[in-house]
């Protein structure tokens, strides 16, 4: 019989959600003065100065609904890339338009989607609320990508591929060689879709990204973010490139005013402020070699990233390791909810927190060895 | 054959989306020094000074993802409204929280929803966009509630009744006795939406709303903004308060970072600022008095309005007099989209707009009468 406390079926067995402890009650629980927080690939530097001050200068415009459609970053966008305008959606973060791009083509209880496991939640959690199959095709032992395994999971109902490169929680990413001869292959049905989230701190992005080719490319959708080297994270905003046709839908049934009205000013701010894209590049990079070459003298597995932060496999167990670091005011991310429950992952931090961490590291790793 | 240019059904007959003029673009168009935008019910006082000093100097947060769930924000509700936490989801506007109830609770191609005509556009939208069948109930000629037609629309697949109330864009308000009663007769499987957005602005909250009585009702969600007496319409937030087996499921299938990282914060001070909120009534309510008596005068039939807004027919074709306004430097809202081609809707705005606005008015009309 009805009853109004009826849920869809695809929503009943969705995880409740378990909130983390929060920095102060980590202070609190553990006495300390000070907690670095290295678990959500932020940017190392914080927010632009020049992002701050223009945020300062905009606050009495809160009261203002937004733009629909975010029309001058995306104008901004265009010149940025010179890329056409009609390619560019933007969204409250990339994770609006995950979820977009699968409500717009992805067929309930027909189509599939294919995604390699482990791989970003966030893909397979909006297809499993669509009522969208879930093809999971699991990486190889190195973390790389078995594209022939992932081609043959796919058929005429694949609507979408989704490849995260630079990957997460790994580092790994491809060559765009590699995902050029992919997107010839795809069924006719399918588009990839390629998470460029990371791609800005790869050491050659013009080796491993294919928006050169954007306008050979009719079945690519690349999904870009201000989260991180561009400091944004809290701002939510992200946005995508993809065929005019697929933008054209996109836009008719995105939510009006899903970014907020500071969010937009602030990407333009962080688009036009080089100084702090770069200064945020060099030290990535920089403590991204020192975190590698330390962790792995003190014995961890450590694989070789292109991201903003280094997954690892400690020489103790991962759990007692992210608690002993955990207890010296060091947060890094477990892995368990990736089904990695004996990797870490760390974000690469400033210079100093960067020394800290490998400080923690060194005793919480004499302290379980 | 399958093609990657395949579109849903549901999808292929929105409306593409097509933008109004800006500010600047109708400045330069009437050659105009000062627009006055009166289009979207956003608070006359703008953003409270409080709050744009706490975004001011929150601003270098941005780099920081938020919390999910927005646990500080919905501990603040819950003590201002003495409501327990577990009924409160905060969200991403209040947009997202009518798309997350359809999500999590209608099931496509078998359940609907009931809305009365015209109505808020989002309920329509975000219901067609999930597959969900509409049934439209016209509103009286007087655009009061015609209750007992939208109970013989339901069945025992009628997942939601969508009520604003104040309703929008004609500003009349039920009293609750009457929401107590249909809530009270409501079918098993259907939820209650009662969109309360304008209620701050109704001369006797009390005689309209029954939230008092939450703990009574177990059919029905109460959806709030801080777009308008709040004056943070930009910041995108909103909240719902539900029975608490219904905001568990919505946790769960909500994207974790969808509000901004500033905006629970600018909530939080919002709430904390009664002061503003009292100017701003008190400038609404003197407002809408004003406008009111005034565009009788001038041969307006005007509807009467417990909201921020008064919808209007004037004495002359509608879009007519809204671009004697616009060239006049005031932008009103046309009904068009409404299906009510023979009115405007006004925002209420401060002093001086509201009188500039008459003058305009009475220019206007003078021009075609």
């Amino acid at each position: 019989m009805a009853d109004n406390r009826t849920i869809r079926s695809e929503v009943l067995d969705f995880e409740p959600y378990s909130p983390g402890l929060s920095i102060p009650e980590i202070k609190r629980r553990h006495n300390l003065a000070r907690v670095i927080k290295l678990a959500s690939n932020e940017n190392p530097l914080g927010t632009s100065p020049i992002v701050q001050r223009l945020i300062e200068r905009l606050a009495g415009y809160a009261f203002r609904y937004p733009s629909p459609g975010c029309p001058e970053l995306t104008e901004a966008l265009s010149e940025h890339l010179r890329i056409p305008s009609e390619r560019f959606v933007v969204g409250n973060g990339s994770d609006e338009l995950i979820d977009l791009l699968l409500r717009v083509k992805a067929e309930p209880g027909r189509d599939n989607i294919v995604v390699f496991r482990p791989c970003f939640s966030i893909y397979r959690l909006q297809a499993k609320l669509c009522g969208v199959e879930i093809r999971e095709v699991p990486l190889r032992e190195d973390f790389t990508f078995p594209w022939d395994e992932a081609l043959r999971q796919m058929d005429e109902n694949t609507a979408f591929f989704f490849v995260a490169n630079p990957d997460n929680p790994s580092g790994f990413a491809a060559p765009k060689a590699q995902i050029l001869d992919v997107a010839s292959r795809l069924p006719d049905s399918a588009l990839l879709v390629l998470d460029e989230a990371y791609i800005d701190f790869a050491h050659d992005q013009n080796f491993h990204s294919p928006l050169g080719k954007w306008s050979e490319l009719d079945n690519v959708v690349f999904l870009r973010t201000f989260s991180k080297i561009y400091g944004l994270a809290g701002m939510r905003l992200g946005y995508g490139i993809m065929p005019s046709w697929l933008t054209d839908y996109l836009l008719r049934v995105k939510l009006p005013f899903s970014v907020n009205v500071l969010a937009e000013q602030a990407g333009l701010a962080a688009l036009r402020d080089r100084h702090f894209f770069d200064r945020s590049l060099q030290t990535v990079i920089r403590g991204r070699e020192f975190l590698n070459g330390e962790m792995e003298r003190l014995g961890c597995r450590v694989f070789p990233s292109q991201a903003n932060f280094l997954m690892f496999r400690p020489p103790a167990e991962a759990e007692q390791v992210f608690e002993a670091l955990l207890s010296r005011g060091v947060i890094v991310r477990p892995l368990g909810s990736y089904g990695l429950q004996e990797y870490l992952r760390v974000s690469v931090g400033h210079d100093e927190e960067n020394r800290i961490f490998i400080q923690a590291l060194q005793e919480a790793l004499a302290e379980h060895a």
